[in-house]
């Protein structure tokens, strides 16, 4: 790859990497609607304007940058919010990706037969309001848009509100049928969330599923007790149901080939001295298949019931999110393999927007390698030289789809 | 005991416990110099007032209402503040009785010969700066003051200037010994917090020690990463060696008959879909003995750093407060016990401002017995007719040392 992509890549990167990074954990904290997030619109509304790409917004906080006009467009992009303390490139890296790659097809004599759009989706990452994928489950009418509009954040701020409040207006959220039927197809290029890339030696793969994943609830019921005193068998403790369902959320995992995760916890009153009256606490979990991941439920549930019978608590469960395997669409998939050269095809465990477009679009994904794997931590990372790879790939996607 | 005490009893009860009550939880939340601690402290001087007992408020937010003068008082009284969402009794019981035992006494036509002197204690419950018995040790002394000042609440508030904003002098804060030298002793009247008076079957009862204890901050440090794509054998997850260390604090507790808790815990990031990098947990532990404490925490210590390892995280202990054993003084214990008729003597977990002040005086316990043993949280209690019975032992108490 020439050198030119590599310095391309920094610059471009370098004007998007201070906004929303906290000085002290290096991690970013991009989230809907929030003051930085709106400054990372503002960079990519002037982005557009200096490429000449006609700026279009939707009524979801989606934004769209046309090269071309027509139907049929070729859809690319990722998005820009983070997780709280989140890394740089998931997200970012598909939407700096997509402007670069525009840069090379035209500075190469390019021009589309089809419109190329480079989009950035609000919300991603779910982590204001609480439903990842959200701007482009509104876009496509994938979530009841009366719902999502009285999704609180942690202050209870609503959606509505927030989208109010920085100047958008509540009443044009919702579906948009006439603008997701001029899109022909969505690439995605996203860093890659793991180290398969890394293990098969390769900077650039193509997705073939995304597996079945969701967000269960569990709330822990004991009674709030002083810690001093009560003695051990009157307690009613539903930290230690909680404690020990952790562990075997963590065991069936490792046992099933699933991943399990209880990242999230919530304890009430949370003091020194006190025995917890409360707990709630999120499992997310994925799995290559639904069964397995049904399967990991169920005994992570009866597990923890039958703790809680043991601890004198009791333990309610709730699927909050549960998403069923997206397989991306086959012949766009084969396509892209066979043009990059006969790279990877390899799953992913992480949810995107690619997967709720899949829906209603042909969809595929480009993943960059990761040489940690570490994702979702200031520590996520690729070298400018796999990004710019990952650059050269978008850009022989889109004229592969768009230019012949 | 007649109906009167009762009455009387439930009278200034009523005046009281309306006071920093959340009207959702039935808790209270009588934090140190919040709103409702300042509320509690208007009550108390105007039910001072009432009595013709003089206020006198020293530097540390400590009050005490003077019947009597002269050197070598009965120091009785409790505290206000409560943990976030405690119960009523613990602490209030203690000043409401006394305000109601002097009311007993005058009407009994005694004339004390030493003063009687009632106090509320600030924040005893150390829920605001996270050290107990705040009030009694900046008296005292057995705390250092510059320390003290500088302690900061949850938001980031110091001790200086709480007590500042709320019309006090820093500068006033820190030991008084001139003070101290005038209290012959300290009788602190308790809800009990366990049940050892309902298995005994007495309503009141007169403290004989108070276990060893202490609070140890565990700081569990991982690899932020991301929940649904990171490999369960990659995973550096501080999660897992946390809940490890719960259900091993609670197994060694119950096999030496101590008294573990880990009631507080922060996450970061705290969110579903990150396994997280920094888990921060409390352990509260106590024991009759302290080399059983010892014992105690060094084992779980032992495990969680065993377990760390097996995690692939960091376990780090830090010693945040710890009590020795305190033996209330013998021949006031056996004086009352004895002039109460006999009732059951007994070790309590909690601390109390009686431990601190036994350092400086000889020092005293009453409890009342609670019904279901609850104590820190809404369902705290003790009947009407026991608090009348603690309020007559109390009387009696100071009738013996005061008034003979």
């Amino acid at each position: 790859m020439s050198v030119d992509v590599v310095e391309r890549f920094r610059a471009l990167w370098r004007s998007l990497e201070k906004i929303g990074r906290d000085e002290e954990t290096g991690g970013y904290r991009r989230h809907g609607w929030n003051g930085a997030d709106l400054e990372c619109r503002e960079w990519f509304a002037e982005e557009a304007a200096d490429r000449d790409l006609e700026l279009r917004v939707d009524g979801n906080g989606n934004l769209f940058a046309w090269w071309g006009d027509g139907d049929d467009a070729v859809l690319t992009g990722s998005h820009l919010d983070s997780v709280p303390d989140g890394g740089g490139y998931d997200g970012p890296l598909g939407v700096v990706s997509a402007l670069v790659a525009v840069d090379l097809l035209r500075e190469r004599g390019h021009t589309p037969r089809r419109p190329i759009v480079v989009a950035t989706f609000a919300e991603e990452e779910g982590s204001r309001f609480g439903l990842a994928c959200l701007g482009s489950r509104l876009l496509t009418g994938a979530v009841d848009t009366r719902r999502a509009l009285a999704l609180t954040d942690r202050e209870g701020v609503t959606l509505a509100r927030a989208i109010a409040a920085t100047g958008g207006d509540p009443a044009e959220v919702g579906p948009d049928p006439d603008l997701v039927a001029r899109f022909g197809c969505f690439v995605e290029l996203h860093v890659e969330q793991g180290r398969a890339l890394v293990d098969l030696d390769a900077a650039v793969g193509v997705a073939s599923a995304i597996w079945p994943h969701g967000r269960w609830r569990f709330d822990f019921r004991g009674e709030a007790n002083h810690a001093g005193t009560t003695r051990m068998a009157d307690r009613h403790d539903p930290m230690l149901t909680f404690a020990f369902t952790v562990l075997a959320a963590n065991k069936e995992a490792r046992l099933s080939g699933a991943h399990a995760t209880m990242g999230r916890v919530h304890v009430s009153p949370n003091a020194t001295n006190a025995v917890p009256g409360q707990v709630t606490a999120w499992l997310d979990a994925r799995a290559a298949e639904q069964s397995t991941l049904d399967q990991l439920i169920g005994s992570v549930t009866a597990k923890a019931t039958e703790r809680a019978t043991r601890d004198g608590t009791a333990v309610a469960v709730t699927a909050e999110s549960v998403t069923a395997v997206v397989e991306f669409d086959a012949a766009l998939r084969d396509r892209l393999a066979t043009a990059l050269g006969g790279v990877p095809v390899l799953p992913t465990g992480a949810g995107h927007d690619a997967g709720v477009l899949s829906a209603v679009m042909p969809t595929a994904m480009l993943f960059v390698r990761n040489p940690t794997g570490v994702s979702h931590a200031p520590g996520e990372h690729a070298t400018d030289e796999d990004c710019a790879a990952g650059i050269e790939a978008l850009a022989a996607t889109l004229e592969e789809l768009a230019c012949r």
